[in-house]
C-alpha cells in the first residue's frame, strides 16, 4: 500500500543484512522505519509491538531465524533462536507456524547453506502471506457487495483492532475486503474501534484515511449501541488464531463486539488466512494461551502534546492494580463466517476447506 | 464518605448563597471543590460533568432552580431555568424528575417565598437521595453475601462508569451496595471498567481505594474475557434512566457487559434509586434519548505528564470524524434485577413495587 504515494511493505529485506520493518509504535503520529540486525532485534520489535499482527509477526519471526542463522547456523543457536521468537507473542500461532516452517526447510541442510535457504524461505512467506491477502480480500468484498446489492445504501463494517495492510506484509486481512470493495466503488464506511488500551483502532483510521476510505472512530463501547439501531451491516476482523473448530482468538473486545453482532442479527465475519488456522487445537477457549501484557499499557495513554510533540500522559497511578489480558476468543457458535484465501465458510466448516492441513495435524 | 479522613459529601449548600461541589474533572488527579453562585454555573457543571451521575445531577438541578429563584422568582424566569436546565443533560431522568418537582413546589407561592421553599425543597431532595443510596446499598449487599455465603470465596464483582458516592450526594448507588457488604466484612473484589471516553473507572478506583476494596483496573474490552474464564459472580451498575418495564440507560458500553454476563450466566444488576424510573417510557430502546457528546472527549485523553502535572494528550486528529454517543440501552430480558430502595425485583416487577408512581404516570 501507499504512504505519501509511494509504496510500502510493512517489512522488506534490506541490502545489508537486515529487515526494515514500520516502526508501527510512531503510528498514526509519525512515520518511521527501523533496521532489525538481530534475532534480538525482531524479539524486541515483536514483544513491544513495533510490529504487529498475527500475519506479519509471522514473517518477521521468519525473517529473525535468518538473521539468527547469518551469525550462527548451528543446530543449537538455531534451536534456541526458534524457542526465544516463539516465545515473544503467545497468542499469535502463524509465529510458531511460520517459524516451524523455516526450521523444517533448514533442518537437513549443512550449517553453511542455512542462512541462505532461511532468507529465501522468509521472503517466499512473506510473498504468499500478500497473495492469501488479496486472494481474502476478494473474498470478502463479494460479501459487501451482496450487502450493497441488497441495501442499495453504503455499507456500514464495524471492525475491531487493525487487521490491515499493517497487520500483514500487504493488503491487511479484514481490511483487504474493505480496500478491494471501495476500489470496485462500493460505498463501504467504516466504524473503527478505538481498541484500548494499545489502540490500534488509530492504526486503521490511519490506514482507511490514507486509502480515502470513509471511516468513523468510536470508543469499544460504542459497538453494541449502534448495532441496536440499526447502524452496522456486518462486523468484520481479523485473528490471532483460530482453532480447528472455528473459534477465533483475537485482540480483546472481539468478543463482546461478536455478542452484539449476534443480539442484533448481525452477520460477524473473521478474515482468516489459512496460516492463522491452529489445526492442533478444537476448543479455542481452554486451548488458546491468552498474552497478560504490561499494567503500563492500561495505565499510559500515548498521543500529542498540544505543541504537536509525542507525548504519555499517566492515567492510573502504579497504586492502581490492573490486569491486562491481551486477546479473548469468540466461541464458534457466534461466528457467521471465516473469510479464507479459498473463501468463506461457516466455522464448522474449515476442515472440509482445508482437508490436506486438518489431516497433518 | 470520607477524603483525607474528612466526611464529605458530593455537593453542599455553603453558606453565602452557593452551592460547593466536588469538581469531578479534577479527579482522581486533584481534589478541588467549586462553588456555582447561578444557574449558569450549574448549567455548565452539568455540562462539562464537573458534576456528574443521574442522581447528583438531579440534585444539582433543583439547587440550580434555588440559585435562579434568588435572583428573580417570577413565572417567566422559573420557566427558563427549569428548561435549560433540563436541557443540560438529556439521557438521565433524575434531572427532570428534580426540576419538575421544584417546580411543582414553587407554582402556588408567592414570588417572594420562593427563593427559600426552593432551597429547602432541594435540600430535602438531597438528603432523601442520601436515604436511597442507603437503601438501595443495604438491599444490594445482601446479594453481595448470597454469592459469599454460596461460594465462600471473595466476591468478584464488575463494575462500569461511576456509580458511587461521587454520582450521588452520598454512598452511590451499585457501589453503596459494595460498600456496605465491605463495612460488614464479606470480601468483595472489583473489577474496574475503565469506561472511556470519559475514564469515569478512575472515580470508581478512587473511590475504592479510599475506602480500601479491593479492586483492579481493566479496559472495557476485557470483562467478557474474565466472564468466559469464571472470573465474574456479578455485574453491578447504576443507571441514568431506567423504562417501566425495566429496560435500563446506562454508561455507553453497559448493554455489552449484559450480553456477556447473560451468555456466561453471570447474574446482571442495575442498582437504580425510584427517581431513575421513568414511569412514563415502557420502550427504552426507542424513548430514552441518548446524549452525542463532543468528539474531543474521544479524541483526547486527560491524565498526569511524567512530572505530574495534569495534561492532555490528543491521539486523534481534528481529521478524524468521530461518533460519540454517551449512553445506550441494556433490554430488560439481560437484566437480572433491579435493585431499589424498597428491594430487588425482576424489571417486568418494577410496577407492583412502585404502584403508586405506575399510576400516576
Amino acid at each position: 500500500m501507499k504512504v505519501n504515494g509511494i509504496p510500502y511493505r510493512s517489512l522488506w529485506p534490506a541490502a545489508d543484512a537486515a529487515v526494515e520493518i514500520i516502526d508501527q509504535r510512531s503510528l498514526p503520529y509519525a512515520f518511521a522505519t527501523r533496521a532489525l540486525r538481530s534475532v534480538d532485534d525482531v524479539i524486541d520489535a515483536i514483544s513491544t509491538m513495533a510490529v504487529r499482527g498475527a500475519p506479519l509477526i509471522g514473517v518477521a519471526g521468519a525473517y529473525g531465524l535468518a538473521l539468527a542463522m547469518r551469525r550462527d547456523a548451528g543446530n543449537a543457536h538455531l534451536a534456541d533462536a526458534h524457542r526465544r521468537l516463539n516465545a515473544s507473542r503467545p497468542t499469535a500461532v502463524n509465529l510458531r507456524w511460520a517459524l516451524d516452517r523455516v526450521r523444517a526447510v533448514l533442518a537437513p541442510l549443512p550449517t553453511a547453506e542455512r542462512a541462505d535457504a532461511a532468507w529465501l524461505e522468509a521472503a517466499r512467506i512473506a510473498d504468499e502471506d500478500v497473495e492469501l491477502n488479496r486472494a481474502i480480500g476478494a473474498h470478502g468484498a463479494r460479501l459487501i457487495a451482496a450487502v450493497h446489492a441488497r441495501k442499495g445504501k453504503p455499507v456500514q463494517v464495524l471492525t475491531h483492532c487493525n487487521a490491515g495492510w499493517l497487520a500483514t506484509v500487504d493488503f491487511g486481512t479484514a481490511l483487504s475486503a474493505i480496500y478491494q470493495a471501495h476500489d470496485a466503488s462500493i460505498p463501504v464506511h467504516v466504524w473503527v474501534d478505538e481498541t484500548r488500551p494499545r489502540s490500534q483502532g488509530l492504526l486503521t483510521a490511519w490506514e482507511l484515511a490514507a486509502h480515502g476510505v470513509p471511516h468513523t472512530l468510536i470508543v469499544d463501547n460504542a459497538g453494541g449501541h449502534l448495532m441496536q439501531h440499526g447502524d452496522v451491516d456486518l462486523v468484520l476482523v481479523g485473528a490471532d488464531r483460530v482453532s480447528a473448530r472455528g473459534d477465533v482468538a483475537n485482540k480483546i473486545g472481539t468478543y463482546l463486539k461478536a455478542l452484539a453482532a449476534n443480539d442484533n442479527g448481525v452477520p460477524f465475519y473473521a478474515a482468516v488466512p489459512s496460516p492463522t488456522i491452529d489445526w492442533t487445537i478444537d476448543d479455542g477457549l481452554t486451548g488458546i494461551p491468552i498474552e497478560e501484557r504490561a499494567a503500563s499499557e492500561v495505565r499510559e495513554v500515548a498521543g500529542l502534546d498540544p505543541q504537536h510533540r509525542r507525548a504519555t500522559v499517566r492515567i492510573a497511578s502504579d497504586d492502581t492494580p490492573v490486569s491486562n489480558p491481551a486477546f479473548d476468543v469468540t466461541p464458534a457458535r457466534l461466528v457467521t463466517g471465516i473469510i479464507t484465501e479459498r473463501g468463506v465458510v461457516a466455522p464448522g466448516e474449515l476442515g472440509s476447506l482445508f482437508p490436506e492441513r486438518r489431516q497433518a495435524a
